[in-house]
């Protein structure tokens, strides 16, 4: 099993997934079609052609979910790439079209599965650390679980000093933690989860990420340190 | 029909609703009795303890909805409050418990609702314009319905060169628009929604709230601005 899961698609001052250039090389290799899935957006052709255009750099043909059988597209494709905008439009789709067992099947095949924002989201057992706002109702919050811990994208730190009285990241994810027991990988932006089989990794940007446990003190993760031991957890959702 | 919407509970320095003092005293005018609903937090005594403290001054008596039978509560109250938290997790409650009915029944029949943050969230037709982490998943996103529009409470505008790439409010709520035909109306912390019957108006801070409507630019709406017009809403969600 490859993933590539991506905190955020596009770095400030960059073009869309040009941070990642490295990365995707990386995964990308052997790859001569993929299947974008553009459901998180609206606009699905536009969306399917920025990323058509990105991935050209690295010899790769894009279809779009939307454009034919996505089954067929699947069986003829050696990635899929979800991906980000909107968690909950997303997940709504990917259960209107079936395409959650499909995509779990391939991937567990062999086929290489990339994420951003969003497509990190639902690459976990459950979209119930997405930061999105839950603007239609998907018919569950299970998601393909193609990692067993849950991830939050486009982690952000407290800020001293800020009024605002929304709660912080941090409080949301101790929310989280007050009802299910599961860790949660809060990514900062620029950074990436790497997985081939039983070995976990985390990439990027050296502001790393933040491991929040049950119970426990959060954790910083550099890029580079070895993050298998999450493909262990066995999670308690409520 | 007497509702008091708060976008937030705390101001920035000040204790617990103190805020919004003046606001509560009018529509607390004539209840000696309330009853508060604390399932957006995990400490449901605690959190009861500390409305019943900042109601105290209003000459209200306060229980929690947890201390018993919560019909036998509302109908020995002449007011309801739910207070601010995770909005998925007291949708989940209210659902459990079966609550939202009578809540509406009993506002429908005279009893002052109070609600702020997520209280503010479950008084609108749909939570699906909650700024929550989804940490747990109500049976429907549907809720009480006591506005005929969505709101989304904390609301912030976008801050000029902030690098951040997730999506600002204002984003959200153009895809939440994208999805579904209903005004939403952006609170700003500090500001509140009176109703009396068929009247409706916004009150608090200068900064006052940001109305939203589908294929319509963004409008600012100023403190003691006449909103009753919104009470005509017909939505249509997707």
């Amino acid at each position: 099993m490859r993933l590539l899961l991506l905190s955020n698609s596009t770095a400030p001052g960059r073009r869309y997934l040009e941070h990642a250039a490295g990365a995707l090389g990386d995964v990308l290799s052997g790859v001569r079609r993929l299947v974008f899935v553009p459901f998180a957006l609206a606009d699905h052709d536009g969306y399917t052609a920025r990323a058509a255009e990105a991935l050209a750099a690295h010899g790769v043909e894009v279809s779009g979910a939307h454009e034919d059988d996505p089954i067929k597209l699947f069986n003829s494709a050696q990635a899929v790439f979800v991906g980000g905008g909107n968690t909950f439009r997303l997940l709504r789709e990917l259960y209107a079209r079936e395409l959650l067992a499909p995509i779990r099947d391939r991937v567990a095949h062999g086929t290489v599965y990339i994420g951003s924002s969003a497509g990190t989201n639902v690459a976990c057992p459950t979209i119930r650390t997405t930061n999105d706002m839950p603007i239609v109702q998907p018919p569950a919050f299970e998601a393909s679980g193609l990692v067993p811990f849950q991830i939050n994208p486009h982690y952000l730190d407290p800020v001293d000093g800020d009024t605002h009285m929304g709660e912080t990241r941090e409080e949301r994810i101790e929310q989280f933690l007050e009802e299910n027991d599961v860790p949660v990988l809060g990514m900062r932006e620029g950074t990436w989860l790497h997985r081939e089989d039983s070995s976990l990794a985390l990439g990027g940007a050296t502001a790393g990420a933040r491991l929040f446990r049950r119970g426990a003190e959060p954790e910083e993760i550099k890029p580079g340190a070895d993050l298998s031991g999450l493909l262990e957890t066995v999670g308690r959702y409520r």
